[in-house]
Formats: C-alpha cells, structure tokens, sequence
C-alpha cells in the first residue's frame, strides 16, 4: 500500500485528485488531500474508500510534515511560493515530489540537495508549463536527429472556451484563477527575439501587439509572454532569430483588454474607496483625465484608450456603460473590482465545457531547405468541473506519479523540468489517451 | 562636549556636513561622519578638526551600532530601508535621531518604543518632505484661525536647474540620484483627488497628464506623486476637494519623457544584452513594434508614442537618433542604459547652480468668500557640491539637531514628521537664513 498525498485541491486539482482515486484500488494506494479548506478537500474525495481528506493549517505546518514523511509521493498544488518549502521536506524524507509551477531561484536552490538524497523533484509538468516542454522538446529533437537546423520557435497556448459554450464577445470564461487573468503580463516586462532583434515590450502595451494564429480554422491571437529569451538556453535554441513564448485568447479579446491596462483598471498597486452605489460610468471616471470630462463614458473612454467599436461592444456588454449597473464593494485595488466584475460575467457555467489551444511552430533549414512544422493540440474539456484545464494541469502530473511510484522512476534525481526524452518519450504517448494529441503539418516555406 | 553621529555622506549630505563642522567649535560638538565610502567620509569631513570619518560596513553594524550608543543624536542619511535598524539602535540607548525619509511601516512600528524611552525620531524634515510640511502646516492653520475653510490643496516641489546654469533643452541635470529620477513614478500608481473625484493614473500615463505652474513668471509643469489621499488624513484636509502633491519640471519636460514611459525605455525589470558597438538607433528598435521597421528611427518613435516635433527635438540633443553614438555598456535593464546615457548629458558642472521651486496652493472659503493662497518658494544652489538641494534638504535637520541638542527639544517623543507649530515655529524663521523664504499672495478668486 502506497501513500500518494496531494496538497492543495483547488480547481486544478480536480482531474489530478479523481483519476488517483480511480486508480487507487488496481494501484494499492491511498490517496491523501489536503488543503487549507478542509471541506474541499473533503469535497474532491468524494468519500471515496481509498481517500483521505485532511484541513492544512498554514500557520503550524507540524502535520503538513508529517504527512509528506509519511508519504511515498507528494504532489503539490498549494500556490508556487510554497512549493520549495514541501520539497525540501520530501528531499530530506527520501520522497519524490512533483509540482505544475515554474522552477523558481528556491526551488532551483534545492538541487544539490536533492541528488544527495537520490529524490527527484519534478516541477513544470502540467500544461503551461508541463505539455507545451514535452511537445516541443520531442519535435525539437525529431527535426535536430533529422539534421535540421531550427531558425525559429514560435510558441502560443491558451485556455480558453469551446465554441459550443461560447456566449460572450469576449469569447472567454473563467475556467483557472481568474486574479491571474486581470494581472496577467503586469508583474513585468515581455521580453522575445524577432528575427535576430531582442524585443521589450512593457506590460502597459502587451496587448497592443497582439500577433494573429489560427488553429483548426479557428482564429485566435497571442501575446507575449514574460522572458522568452530564457528559452534560447532552456531548449538550446542557440541559433534561432526568432522565440517567443506567448499566451492565446479570442479573436478580439487584446483590442479590448488592452483598454483596460491603458486606463489603469487593471492596476493593483493603489487601494482605493469608491462611494456606495457609484456607477461603473462614475468608477470609469477615476482612470479618465479631466479633459475627457465633457464626453459622455463611451467616448470617453474611446478617446482615451483608442479603442474601436467592436472592443467597446464588449466593455458595453459587461454593463461598465450603464448608469444603473456598478461595482458590488466600494473598495480595493482597480484589478480587485475588475475582478468581481468579470467573475460573474465571465462565469463556467456547469455544463460549459472549456478548451485548450497550443500552438507551436518550427522554423528550420534541412538540407539547404527552409521548411516550417507546425505543431497543434486542441482538446475540450468534459464540463465544468473536468475541465481540459483540470485534464491537462493533473494527467501529465498524475502519470508522472505512476512512473515514480510504479515503474522506477526516470532514472533521474535532481530538481527537474521535464525537456526530454526520458519524459516526453514516457509521458507524451500515455496523455494520448487523454486527447492530447498534436496535429502536425510540415512544408518547404 | 557632545557627538553628533551622521551616518550616510552621500551627495545630500554636503551642507548638512560642512555645516555642522561650522558650528562644531562654538557648539563643543564633534561631528562623526560614517559612510561605506570610507574615503567619502573622509573628504566630506575635509580634515576639519572636529570631525571624524570612519567607514560602514554594511555586513558588520557593530561599529556602525556602537557609534550610535557613543552618539548624543544621530541623523542617518543612508538608504532608507535602514532607518528603522538605526533609530531602535537609537532609542534603546536614549538618544534622538533624525532623518530626511517618509515614515515607512517598520519606522512608524517604534513610535510605542519611542515613547516610552521618552525618545524623539524626527523624520521627513528635508526639503520634500520636509520644507513642505512646514511650510504648508503654517499657512493651512492660519487660514483655519482666521475661520477659513479649506476647499482645495495643491503643492509641487523640483530639484531643477538655476536659469543661468540651464543650457539644454531638457531644463534639467542632476542634483541627486538620477536613479530616482529616471525610474520615477514607476514604482506605483499616483492617486489624487481632483473636483471631489478620486482619480488614479497609471505609472505609464503619469506624464501625460502634468499641468502647468508658474512660479516667479517661470513656466514648470507638475506630475502628481503616489499617494496624495494619505494628505486627507496627514494635513486634516478632510473638506478639501481637490487635492494633489506632485513633482515639478521645466516646461516641455514631461512630454518627451512621457515617449521614454511609453516605450519602456524606463523598465528596471527585464536585463537584457545587446551586442557590443549597437548604436542609439537600433537600441530603440528594442522597444518599438515590428510594424514600425519602414519608418526611420525618428519617424518611428513618433508613430508609436505621439510625441510631438519639440519632444522628438529633445531626443535628438541626447543623440538618441544618431548613427554614429550608442550605449557604453551592453548589458543591464533599459533603465540602466538610459541612467547611463542621462548622467553624461544632464552632469551639473562645476559652476552650475541647481534651484529648488516649491509652490503651494490653497483654496478656500472665508465669511462666504471664495479665497486663493499661493505660497511659493524659489531657491537657487551656491555650486554643484552646495547645491539648493543639499541645502534644503540637510539645513532643516541640522537646525532639528541644534534644537534636540542645545535648546531641550521640541517637547516632543515618538516617531513623527514635523506636522505643526511646535516645528514650524521653531525652524521655518531659521530656515529664512539659508534664503528658504516663500512669497505669498492671497486673493478672492
């Protein structure tokens, strides 16, 4: 009988949390989730005999240790600040540990430590980052055996909603934390290489250069996003004159979130009062210069952003030009009311299904030859609750726990990302079954 | 005979020093300069007598702590995160201290600790802030005695250059850490109240919206600085209207730094290389969109920022559209290649002499009359070492000093900012000797 403790069983955790149940009998394993709100734990393991739901106290982490002592694998969904801490935990016990997040500087601090104790710790191995390393990795490597030379790396992924739920003209709802969507791109700047130039782009113009991509004859576009540039080593892309990373979202949906950032509604550096039962038109007025006072709120806010029509359609369809709708708190950071504002409109309702888009393409040389491989997923989510976020955040995670618990492992130890073959050639075959599969196209340019 | 501990000898700490060496003999003070910069301090102290030099050493603060012990009042100058270590060091062993900084949360959390050693920490009595709470606390309270109601405040103080000394289109050089300038409002958003309205703008728009101030039939242009609402609270303005603290600059400033904004030519966030022997031209290419690549340097700048022929024009003076120059260094965050560019350009020679402008305004009604108060100060430096800046800003804390030391203290403890009379009345007469004098008019408006 094995122990598999996940912590942490929010909304990503839920395709993680009901397939290790699933599998928990034919496996031998307990499944052990805790979570700061103990009844959703509660909730996720739906009394299911091989689970065990327990509350995480954030200020005594006594049992928190205990558990991942008492572990074989610990899988760790608790936001990313507190992921090198649990790992640090799991190295000294001897137990693997498997994160979605980013490796960051403390995590990467860890990985002396980890090959001392023989652990893995196995981070970036959701969707973004976690698939797009898989797919790109296999298909770097493909073209590389070839003898290829790559020229390029673009790279777009997206979580967006399926066409068939698809009733707003934003052509988006909420299906992860919807904080990280009204602050996306504004902790720091987009930095990327477009043919042979470094680009910067500050984060008050990211959605200004949206860049159009179409998928499966749907049309989307992409920002970039924070430091593609790190990606010339992280994929060796040494030669490359173009890679950037970047983020998918609706035809439209730049235009009028650009308008947004531009007036400072995104903002979360300044806490501010508004009266009660104050007007979105009256709240939109905090963010418009005096000289716009004689303008009526649409104009207003189209002089000053340059927004088109068809973007001020979508900010009329969420009521912020209408006297009679306004903001339900008085108080907090612009972002904090957007924020609100959206959660409601842009709501997952239960039987919505969402959708995830990668994109990547491949410039290369072959033979004296420029030639171009394009490389697409789009997978839609079950409903609301299994979403193709949730399937494709928890399986890649999920089977890597099974190879690590199961089947011996990587062969590797260390603080890892998952960009090569010894997880792509073991992971990217079994998220098949999961519809991840990666439509391919290849073509002289 | 009594020690007088200044720690921190930086370019702000000229007068302050040299002054305080001046009075030492009458005084029967020594004065102890310590700094990092051993060397600085040393220089600083110019082999006066009196004066001591030692070096800081930022690892080790047992030196630095028991200087402070030994000390009968310590003024700190150093980085402002290290005020608070200083002034418990401070009030544990008894002794006042002062410096030039805002009130930070880790300061304000010794006020209790202040108290009850019977210690007073004076901070915020530079110039800004400093002169201007002084000087604007005496003129909102004689309105108040007079039975006037205050219905607006408005208040914006420079570092700038003295006419005579100003030769560059900019109507700017350096008279304290170009860090702060070339990153300034960046750090968050500026949030004021204008005609009753909260308003907000963000770091990337905050220089399109600078207004005109005409100070001594000089024309200036003022942005406004972070959190002017705190000053509802800090200067009992709870009736006011309008309310705003913000920078001045010469005329035609803030338009062509607005471009630098726009561009994120300010960006302390992303280090990025460029290769050796780049020149200005194609550095800018860094920030500008793709789309721009038929136009010439100057022609695209002007596309994606809207800066006008005279913005451009004060570009050009920095030789930003010119071939033949470009950055030294090649690697470090935009700010630090504009930092370095900036500090060759906007030097304060030898002879040149800075000016410091404040200027105040207050609305108000008095016997039903609607009423305005301009309260303005102009001040011009003595060279580039004695400048109005450093005059400003160490005078109001030496003549603190002399009062803490020889004349028993304000009758005050705690951790405060010189909010009222008993600061006023006291240092404002004799800040009128360093040629601190503000004109005032008052007219029905």
């Amino acid at each position: 009988m094995k122990n598999l403790l996940i912590l942490g069983a929010g909304r990503s955790s839920s395709t993680l949390i009901k397939e290790a149940l699933v599998r928990a009998e034919a496996m031998g394993w307990n499944v052990l989730v805790g979570d700061v709100n103990g009844d959703l734990a509660q909730a996720k393991i739906e009394g299911h005999p091989r689970g065990t739901a327990f509350a995480l106290d954030p200020h005594d982490t006594e049992e928190r240790d205990r558990r991942i002592r008492e572990s074989d694998l610990v899988i760790s969904m608790v936001p990313a600040f507190l992921h090198a801490p649990i790992a640090e935990v799991a190295i000294r016990a001897g137990k693997p540990c498997i994160t979605p997040s980013y490796i960051a500087p403390d995590m990467a601090a860890l990985d002396g430590l980890a090959r001392e104790h023989g652990v893995l710790v196995l981070n970036e191995v959701g969707l973004d980052p976690g698939i797009d390393h898989l797919s790109a990795m296999k298909v770097l490597d493909e073209i590389r055996e070839q003898g290829g030379e790559i020229t390029s790396f673009e790279s777009f992924c997206g979580g967006l909603i399926a066409p068939e739920s698809d009733t707003n003209p934003w052509h988006y709802k909420f299906s992860w934390n919807p904080r990280n969507v009204v602050i996306a791109g504004q902790a720091g700047a987009a930095t990327f290489l477009d043919g042979g130039r470094v680009r910067m782009v500050p984060p008050h113009r990211l959605f200004q250069q949206a860049r159009s991509v179409e998928v499966g004859g749907m049309a989307f576009e992409g920002y970039p996003n924070r430091d593609s540039l790190a990606y010339r080593e992280r994929y060796g892309l040494t030669n490359a004159q173009t890679l950037v990373r970047g983020t998918l979202r609706g035809a439209g949906f730049c235009e009028a979130w650009q308008a947004f950032v531009t007036l400072g509604c995104v903002r979360d550096d300044a806490r501010l009062t508004w009266q009660q039962g104050v007007s979105w038109p009256v709240w939109l007025r905090t963010f418009l210069p005096a000289e716009y006072a004689g303008l009526g709120i649409r104009d207003a806010v189209a002089a000053c952003t340059g927004a088109s029509e068809s973007a001020l359609d979508k900010w009329a369809w969420l009521g912020l030009f209408d006297d009679s709708q306004g903001p339900k708190t008085t108080e907090g950071t612009p972002a904090d009311v957007l924020q609100e504002l959206l959660e409601s409109a842009w709501v997952l309702e239960p039987e919505d299904r969402d959708m995830i888009v990668m994109w990547h393409r491949f410039g290369y040389t072959l033979r004296g030859e420029n030639r171009e491989r394009i490389s697409a997923l789009r997978l839609d989510g079950r409903d609301s609750t299994f979403t193709a976020m949730s399937d494709t955040v928890g399986m890649p995670m999920l089977l890597a726990a099974e190879v690590l618990l199961e089947e011996g492992g990587f062969g590797r130890t260390g603080v890892e990302a998952p960009m090569d073959r010894a997880y792509y050639d073991v992971l990217l075959p079994r998220l098949e079954a999961w519809g991840v599969r990666f439509e391919e196209t290849d073509r002289a340019v």
